[in-house]
């Protein structure tokens, strides 16, 4: 297993040392199950830290749990969710908005998976029209699936536009950390200070073994929308609820809060994505002059997304595990925490000898 | 098939002719398509006169789209709804609740279909329970499915027991015309008075073709729900939204509209009922003195449940068509708006035949 | 209400008298409920008339209601359906496919909503994708959402493609009379013979009060798909399950049966529909040299798509209602089989006053 | 933390030292994700050598997840579930099943959790009626809510009366090892050996972190249920799919996969379970004298449930935390594999102290 050097996902890495440690250190005896234990308390305590004192997490298992769970609390049963064409909730989790939440996705395609007003308003020029869906949620990534990244003016201006339609703001943040290592804007200046209203925010990718969360930014919005329901202020919250029923609540839990602890509440998710960050953008240059390949979107984060003969990339794929993206012979090459400078060499010296051995035999 | 005379159910019958009346009267050139004409106006207006100058009726196809559509106005996504075990939510209809709209129900055994606060209460003990659907709803049936009635006095108590644990009120009123006419109460004294949130409003089993409605009690409560997504005040209305994709908005609506205004903008729909009652009472009677026949509920509406020896059944069912009600011999015929004496003299005659031929055989 | 002309939908009519006095000729007694009655019975018979002697007809109460059925008895849990992107079941059926259903519709943008194998392919790139919902129907429309048709050579070709696939192909029939009318291919032709699994046959907008079927076309694909849950051969039938739980069972069936049996056991379906194409043909005409009109999609059967000065339309919608139909100024307006040449002279008439007013005053 | 004894449930106990090995051994490198690596391969094999060569496993997070995996895999869109009124389905999932799969579950009361084919034989006797949900499944737990097993002969017995009726087996078994351990059966002639077509197999409550599997024991079947929709014999399985969109596909599944080895690729799953039903049967005797408790059901696995004075309970619970099992006054004691014989004598001292001064004062 060792020998692999993959660019397929950033879910091909294993763990961070120091996230196993936390894990470790987690497992001293009995505690409450199910969230009642001190170290879920403490990463309650983190969530604050970082997101505001009105802030809530609850630890998920992964992240189309968290995207599922955060959609489903904003809401209503009418209700359908806005995401650009090449959302994660819309292509890559296998339908699980629709079938576990009868969420409709309004799904709108999008430059390099980055949504604007412009393409969002006449998706809602109907929006009381009793005929479809009511638009309830606008879901954004950052980073989004592209690679790409919104400015915060950018997310600023989406939350207004989508406010001022009465939509709230879901924020996908598999890989929000590598959005606040390529830029050094915060967790926070990202998300509840840019009018985002929930977010999915993710663990895995950045070094964790199985740990995202839900995080509440906008409590007095929540509240308002559940309120009817009898809940308010009282035990369990309304996403407590339905990460149950979404199959999404750990027993021990006090493993997934340490991870997620081990992660945020250091440095670590902005070293680790920088780590991945970097190395994509090497990478990015070391195959940028290879006959044959050209990079076909902006490196922001993590992933590479490029153009390769594909005679070429089956070749270098057998040794180098990584998706075609399309059908149009796109590729995607993700960097991860541990990929390393020798793994770029290695992957660029390979897929170079791969294309020109097709040049030339073509 | 003018030959038939069954008593397998009050939709065995057809449609009477004043509702067909109305609805030709309602065919009279071009009109606005769903719910926007005239005559759905004035069923709202009708609502109105009937339930209280709160009240709003949404007209829908059938029983258990109206059941359905009512009950996911109330529910949110995490919550469970109560009935007793013999309600139709829970065996009628082939799991709608459930595969609709995630509606778990929780149903308790009840005699003779009647709930009681010290037969839900223990249902309520861990009301708070993450790890169960939180009980949101209290669904009653009047008259109940096994034909009997609650008392004013006992849908009082109910709903406040109810409100008192934050649960809202649901009346499932498929008969509730044959409660009405069996005892002089009004609708809106069994519904709205009474504290009863939202009704399911019954035409079809009254002598509608197919007519029923969805009727929001309290709206107030209704607002609380639904206000934070934005839709208080606004057209439409939530649950405008969840009949549409709940497959109950009727296009044509104005025939369904009028339907409902014939039957209830009348005295009609107590006229149909007192009949479907008045022939029960007869056939009771008729048929407790034949041997091995045994009444075994009260006959307070338009059904009769009775022990009947199978092969007796069997034999005169064939001729006069009905159900089983459950495995332990117990059988229901149901009286209609158009069941004649002479229908009931014809059937107590077979089945006095057919009890004494197995009599004597056995 | 007589004095209304409406050009918004086929919707806005009444009832056909022919099917009024349908319904009115089944009122006659009782008769087994859900079904179980000699019209459905006869409903069935020209079901196999119409489609072949292994058709089954399953009568519904409206067209979403239809879809719905006849889509979740051909897609498992984890499959999605192939649409175009102005689909019925995308965007008017209020996410009724997604929240009753759990399916995942795919959408695809297609000229004038016809969609080819070219449009599609890229989407089944990667059928055995684990990461998403599995492409498991084709979806069409006939004539489309924008009123064009497909050839029988163009159904055929799809057919095939699609199940070349795997794919189970579902029409969505609610103006299939339309088409029929408008080419002279039989029901069958455009549907059975050219390689369709399952069809939505609509009434309402023909001339119906509120009467749709679930066509199954091919049971031995449906029978290989169910086997498996011990139904095959044996009643209740899969769809009648799904059609019980959908909401879609009525109890009086046999006012729906009556309605198809009036429109399709006699030419009065082509009949009705030869007049609504006809009245769109007239208005095309009508409208084509008022100034500031354009007409922006070909007139195969019965709407016209406009792009028309938004202050005459409104203008003009005051007096004939009409839907806009997008956000781009292009309008719908929708004949009928009651459409009368007069009352396209009428609206020709106000249409061009309008015109030329705001183009003067412009 | 390390203070805590607790007898709350087993998912108080942390991770047992073998499986943490197992976890960090598989922590080496870049792996294949989404259950591609070389050690869910081994996995799968495991799973052939204890459940027979058709055996199929699928890793996922947690018991809610398994379960509903498992259920909606056998269970077709009408279906609905068996089981009794105790189990964890119908109780404890938060209405995962209704509202993730739309499973209506037929919940029947039953002596101590243990269902028999007299109890559910009148739940059949209309398993054709189309206005029900078809019954589908029979999902058994062993060992049982109450703690109790059923004997070989027993599963086999309602095993052949589910397939007599064309029901599949669902098996919960969460705690299937303490079965085992509690009687030397193996877990095959528990499950497929005894008839059973499923089974979720649980690790968590085990001493695994957080690893449950789906286990196909009888693909035949699966794949006849599955096999229309043209995925037999091709990747993904059903249950991959249904994994996926369930929320429980792990991105690094080899750390649930290596759990799942540790525990049951070895004897440390009997060891565990032995260690855990030992306890229980010591504080049964440990608290049968003292007076006011009584334990009121068998004590074959790792549970006691009592009945015990509510203010003793309550008293001891602020140390020793555990749940009431209803409001009768019955509580759970649950023991792990971790629990110690100094637990024991220092809760039963507590208990005693804590009753004496209870009786003494009343």
């Amino acid at each position: 297993m060792n020998d692999l050097k993959s660019f397929a996902s950033d879910n091909y890495a294993g763990v961070h040392p120091d996230v196993f440690d936390a894990m470790l250190a987690a497992n001293s005896g009995h505690t409450r199950a199910y969230g009642e234990d001190a170290i879920t308390a403490e990463f309650n305590n983190l969530t604050k830290r970082l997101f505001g004192p009105d802030a809530l997490g609850f630890p998920v298992f992964n992240g189309t749990g968290a995207n599922v769970v955060g959609l489903s609390a904003l809401t209503p049963r009418w209700g359908s969710v806005i995401s650009s064409a090449a959302a994660h909730i819309d292509n890559d989790e296998g339908g699980a908005p629709e079938k576990m939440a009868g969420l409709k996705i309004i799904s709108i395609p999008a430059p390099h998976a980055k949504l604007t007003p412009e393409l969002i308003e006449p998706h809602l020029a109907q929006q009381e029209f009793v005929h479809a869906a009511r638009p309830a949620v606008l879901s954004l990534t950052q980073a989004t699936e592209w690679g790409t990244l919104y400015t915060l003016d950018e997310i600023r201006q989406l939350t207004a536009f989508a406010h001022a339609y009465g939509l709230l703001v879901h924020l996908d943040g598999a890989r929000l950390a590598n959005a606040v290592a390529a830029t050094g804007n915060s967790l926070a200046e990202y998300t509840v200070e840019a009018g985002v209203d929930m977010l999915s925010l993710g663990g895995t990718k950045n070094g964790a073994m199985n740990a995202e969360a839900v995080i509440v930014l906008n409590q007095d919005k929540l509240s308002r929308i559940h309120a009817g329901y009898g809940t308010d202020g009282v035990s369990p919250h309304p996403v407590e609820y339905i990460r149950k029923h979404s199959m999404q609540l750990a027993s021990k839990m006090r493993f997934i809060s340490a991870q997620l602890i081990a992660l945020f509440g250091t440095d670590l998710y902005v070293h680790n994505a920088t780590r991945a960050n970097t190395m994509a953008q090497r990478l990015a240059v070391a195959v940028n002059d290879i006959p044959g390949v050209e990079v076909v979107a902006p490196v922001e984060v993590n992933s590479v997304f490029a153009r390769v003969p594909s005679k070429a990339a089956d070749e270098v794929r057998a040794q180098f595990p990584f998706y075609d993206w399309d059908d149009s012979g796109v590729v995607r090459w993700m960097c991860s925490f541990d990929t390393t400078e020798a793994d770029i060499e290695q992957f660029a010296q390979a897929l170079t000898t791969a294309c020109l051995s097709h040049n030339t035999q073509g």
